[in-house]
């Protein structure tokens, strides 16, 4: 067993891991999945038993409009900006035991080891729980960090609604109200920065075996609807060259841009995920498809430059269909700070843990608290790259390793 | 006004277009459609309205134990084989006002016709409307028709449930209870000859611009389901080259078919009509596909050949995802009788009107019916050869001649 010096070394893998499986509880589905969306009765599960774990370690929890969670360890200069550390505790419908709550857990694990080291700091440090970050539930995601950043008020959010037609409104006053003894902040303070652990979601660290990624930032991402009109008949009364075949349309479409989106260094994320006919049946051939496009590059230049081909390419492959596309999101790169990311390759490094630096492909809280403050954010690897998934998995020597790297770099920027 | 003589002067068109809106009024739906399903409300009126049409000209009304109805005109030699037209009264649910009704009110015209003309006949000769054709609401289609050929028994139908979990047996009981006066026929006796007249459903004879299709017989169909399997994955985190991409493996599997099914002669009938993804997300690379294959030719070699080659090409093409491919329906090409296509091409040119042999591309209750008896069809343009859609349309003059050649063909075979 390597030993540790310090903060680092006060990091305790297994309080994390136990922490992590007891949360894993609430909500659990089978196959080692968990189904926790945002505002419901699990999630206020997961608050309580955060709240429950802060308190019991003398930390201060408050929330504000949007229902995030804060927990405060002091800093000696009281006054100054805090540094801020967390992540998501909602889930995926069908998703996994470390998407968002591994951030949480390890923020916690971070201020406890602190306190364990007897180490104080300059800065405070807070932990933060932001609420609906999967946007499963209700669309979109990222509303706590959204409202938080001021990239949104809250009342644009207030009438999204989920299948059960309950309103984001209404959960959210009820997610509130399961906790009324909690202080309300009214005002939000930009933090002196912001550093986020989390799963990577994609196989770049497993892939290296590398344990430790410094997140450069948030690749660009845009996405689409392309809907392609033909008409409908009888597919054993109409000859095949006088038909205007909605899917064949479709599929010449999405030929056409796969080539159009190749890229010989595959950093371009090309994807068709979803794609609907109409009517559907077997024996018609499909009057209607729409299909969505998922386009994403670290380069807004360059994601600009492929994106901006893709009607053309989608109306002369479709002919004799034709295609209305319609751009449904549209979020530039976002570059994280620097400073922050070499402080987590430097804070690796203190503890013999090689780092990668690397972009990331999912969207991120993150990404809009950079908008207020100097961010950047730890990835550890996933097992084979899955999450959104019940089989989404990290080791507990890779949450352990995360953990160090987070509470090493946490406790330098607070001293900054 | 051109003017006929003997039974084709006495087919009245202007009664038959009116009797064709009259029945488009049961069941009507905006843009002209019909939702007139079997064994519905709709269906039930549409019975007792051509009841009561027979009964005021004095026709023996029956039904049998699929509740098939029979009008029976009677010969000079009543012990003879009946000659039998009809088709069928139900509609798809988003359906037109001639797929089958045509038909029915032809073969009305057609007796009523003769009775006009003082034309007695040898054979007796009955009007059919067979129970259950399109197969919207019970599935499959052709109940009544595959009962009456002995193809199958009517036990294997009871259990088919509509959406609404209301099973065809109950349905069943349900319309044939509310003509509790009518005969029940307890056996069934092979016609001495089928004639079915019909829309053609495609496009051939308005290209052609001629009036009356002598139909050959049905084209072999068969039905396949395609399942594609890879591998989910984020849309934003994972290269695209790692991926087992389900969407991008189907959409190669059916451009290889596209150059596996293609026909210089434009006689085969490929369609793929069903396309289903999962997860079906705009941000998660597909990890299932399901797609159909609808394939037809009137040449069973050529059918078959083609056929044979589906799996091969669709498991190499979607590497690196697996396939299962299912054939779930396969229907030999029907031949109608030589002699009556003859007939009706000779009754025809009687008339003045030109005629086109042409196979029929989709299923009709004359392919079972072609099992027990000599069985031919007649076809009549419908536009731009849309059929099972509200815009469904047929002039009241091809309806007109459609019914002339049909009575002069019923009077021809009533006779030998």
């Amino acid at each position: 067993m390597r030993e540790f010096n310090g903060v680092a070394g006060q990091v305790d893998g297994g309080r994390l891991w136990r922490r992590l499986m007891q949360m894993a509880e609430i909500g659990a589905i089978p196959g080692n999945g968990v189904n926790r969306q945002a505002l419901s009765e699990e999630d206020i599960a997961a608050r309580e038993l955060l709240i429950d774990w802060a308190r019991r370690r003398g930390y201060a929890v408050a929330v504000d409009e949007a229902a995030n969670l804060f927990v405060r360890r002091p800093g000696s200069e009281p006054d100054l900006p805090p540094v801020l550390t967390g992540s998501h505790m909602d889930s995926q419908p069908r998703g996994g035991r470390f998407d968002g709550i591994y951030g949480v857990i390890a923020g916690l694990e971070a201020i406890e080891a602190l306190d364990d080291a007897g180490t104080a700091t300059r800065r405070p440090i807070e932990l933060v729980a932001w609420t609906n970050e999967e946007g499963s539930r209700f669309d979109p995601g990222c509303m706590g960090s959204m409202v938080f950043s001021g990239t949104a008020p809250l009342e644009r959010f207030e009438d999204a609604v989920d299948t059960d037609g309950i309103s984001f409104g209404r959960a959210l006053s009820r997610t509130l109200g399961a906790t009324p003894d909690l202080p309300r902040r009214r005002e939000t303070i930009p933090p002196a920065a912001y550093v986020e652990a989390h799963i990577e979601q994609g196989p770049v660290l497993e892939a290296a075996e590398v344990t430790i990624g410094a997140v450069t930032g948030v690749q660009g991402s845009q996405r689409f609807v392309v809907e392609v009109d033909g008409a409908t008949a009888h597919a054993g009364t109409t000859p095949v060259r006088g038909r205007r075949d909605a899917l064949q349309a479709a599929l010449r479409a999405v030929a056409r841009l796969n080539e159009t989106m190749a890229d010989p260094n595959d950093v371009l994320r090309f994807t068709v995920g979803r794609f609907e006919v109409e009517p559907n049946s077997p024996n018609t051939v499909p009057s209607r498809v729409r299909f969505s496009i998922d386009l994403r590059h670290p380069d807004g230049w360059e994601l600009d430059r492929r994106a901006r081909r893709i009607p053309r390419v989608c109306e002369n492959a479709a002919l004799p269909c034709s295609v209305r596309i319609s751009r449904t999101f549209d979020q530039r790169p976002v570059a994280f700070e620097s400073g922050i990311v070499e402080t987590i390759e430097r804070s690796a490094a203190a503890i013999d843990q090689p780092s990668l630096r690397i972009p990331s492909g999912a969207n991120h809280d993150a990404a809009f608290v950079a908008k207020v403050s100097p961010t950047a954010m730890i990835f550890i690897p996933c097992l084979r790259g899955v999450s959104h998934h019940e089989s989404e998995y990290a080791s507990p020597e890779d949450c352990a390793a995360g953990a160090r790297v987070l509470a090493e770099t946490v406790r330098t920027l607070a001293d900054s």
